[in-house]
């Protein structure tokens, strides 16, 4: 028996469909992660160019929309345990360039942007809250990377029962075998995949 | 340049190392999880073996220890988005035998029991606040599944700034791939990844 | 200035107002809080029975109710710095009459139940989860004590953005003083008070 | 019988006791807060005062120090049920005087800064992993408003197993009514209530 036919006899891998209120998460797409001399790399960049076309279709139809940055103090006083494994992320304070939200996803007024310290875009912050009073049932989830702040974002999005969907062409990690285990992951046991079209289709939405 | 080239070069995996107070946890070793018939098979009843002798050096030592288990409402009222994913782990209530902790790891007076709906055992639960009272700064992760509620685990340990370590040979899953892939993953963002002799032979204790 | 001066000209105690999907909540309406002999007194069984209509009214509407319960280890492992405080909260394990709900509050399939061992029915449990996954943006408040697990649940509530109403004949507490005191702060801060018969009449609903 | 009675009949208002590894924490001391105009009034100037030797006191011997401030987005976006009931908070911006912190409180580098949306400091937060990743066993509890932040601050800090400590002559509030009844209930329930004196004493402090 291969790998996936285990996980077929066990009934994953369910979808959990998308809602009628869905908000657009999009995960540390700042410049430090597509800049391949510090976070970046593989194929995210792609990732933030198919991005483009669903962050105007979301301001288009009203959805709520979020932007989560990695952000720590100028004096490293919030550094814990993760920036001991990973100590570069220190550099990403408030007003370092490689916190910087990308160009293409310059936010409009009212929508959120979360400051996490944390993989995951729900630990230590608001996020969820700001979904609640928004009445949202569904998070769409793009950035980077699938491996990393993808991950924890959508297995705390699932653990507050938000109805999640993962948009596969929209989300991207440094590396490609990491990324595709990831989405494997995700898809049997947190997340519908889905790709940008499929989702604008759903909804009626143009791209 | 080959995936850990990048990662090496991006300067992750660094180790956050063992602290002098440190808690065992064992991640969902119950029925069905050892059960190819339900959520089991692959390696995980080789993980439960070798943790044996890591859960007697604990009770020794006077380390706090804590198992988690999946248990669902008899009426499947606290069911949500997990469930439609994996809707067998429904079946997971109080009483039934696929919730139950295998016998090896039949717990002790003062072991914490953590009854959990999602992934992660901190979420939704007080294993935060239960190692926060015993002065816990290392927990140790051992139990199945590697890709699934022992990765969710970690990285909420890492995130509640715990230095975290993932016992290599005690935890387990379903099928070998997501467990290379998620120890992997695991190693180089979130935690240290020791065998069970390293951790023991660190703190000077047989096992 | 009198106090209620300072507060006006402060602008506090707006109303959030009711909103389209309400929840009940009881907050531990258990055997040990309705006899003074344990944790009860003062005009906790009135408002228990004032509790019952609602109850009904909720259950014919169709609405989500979820009742919590202080349950902890029969060991007391899950113990801390909450029951130093109050030792004898460690008596109400999960088969002790003192922490089973009172008859009045007898659940009906498909109500949640939290088990709780803090003051916020919110806090380590997966209640806030669970407004979710039933799309809740409205939760009406009931129970006791006023000045303990109901002020803690109702910070909760709001911090997690959900509209919140402290049904002001359905809470009750041991002591009128600090009963008062705490729909007083509630009032101006938190949650909108409102008697049983408000509430039904907004919502059209008989009691 | 009158309150105090059935309060001590039932075996409330233990004490915790303060551990070895303190962390001491102000609450919103900012400037809209010592303002009458603004949040401010009634002893909430006496307590900043009486707070500047125990901060002095903290740094002679290194404890950890965090100080929170509420804040919110310049178009609040991230405004809530919160805000529905106190829209004043919401020009407590990042750069707004309103949210700055008094001069007598000026933080020094590694004293965390916690920015937060809702009454307690540990709420969307990572206030809570910052006292694990410092190994602290106990937090002292200054600021304002006793009624308010400071009473939401130590619900959260008892349930997250912290010995908690409220400074009584360090806290404050625009009013004295509630002033005193929330050290009522907090002194009964969920925390120590000791003069700042009788800390350092404890502690073989000067202040």
């Amino acid at each position: 028996m291969n790998e996936l036919d285990i996980y077929k006899k066990q009934n994953f891998a369910n979808r959990v469909g998308l809602g009628h209120r869905p908000a657009l998460i999009t995960v540390d797409f700042v410049l430090s992660f597509t800049d391949p001399e510090h976070f970046g790399g593989g194929n995210i960049t792609d990732a933030v160019q198919a991005t483009v076309p669903l962050l105007a279709a979301a301001r288009a139809q009203g959805w709520p929309i979020a932007h989560t940055r990695v952000v720590y103090a100028d004096d490293g006083s919030d550094g814990g345990a993760f920036t001991k494994k990973a100590p570069g992320l220190l550099k990403l304070t408030e007003t370092s360039p490689l916190s910087r939200l990308v160009a293409e996803m310059d936010p409009q007024p009212g929508e959120l942007i979360v400051r996490k310290r944390q993989a995951s875009g729900f630990f230590g912050t608001d996020l969820a809250g700001w979904l609640t009073w928004h009445g949202i049932d569904t998070v769409l989830i793009t950035g980077c990377t699938t491996s990393g702040c993808v991950r924890a974002t959508v297995v705390d999005a699932v653990s507050h029962n938000y109805r999640t969907i993962v948009v596969t062409d929209c989300v991207g990690d440094r590396a490609m075998g990491p990324h595709e285990a990831n989405l494997f992951d995700m898809g049997q046991k947190y997340a519908d995949l889905m790709t940008r079209d499929e989702i604008l289709a759903h909804y009626g939405v143009a791209g």
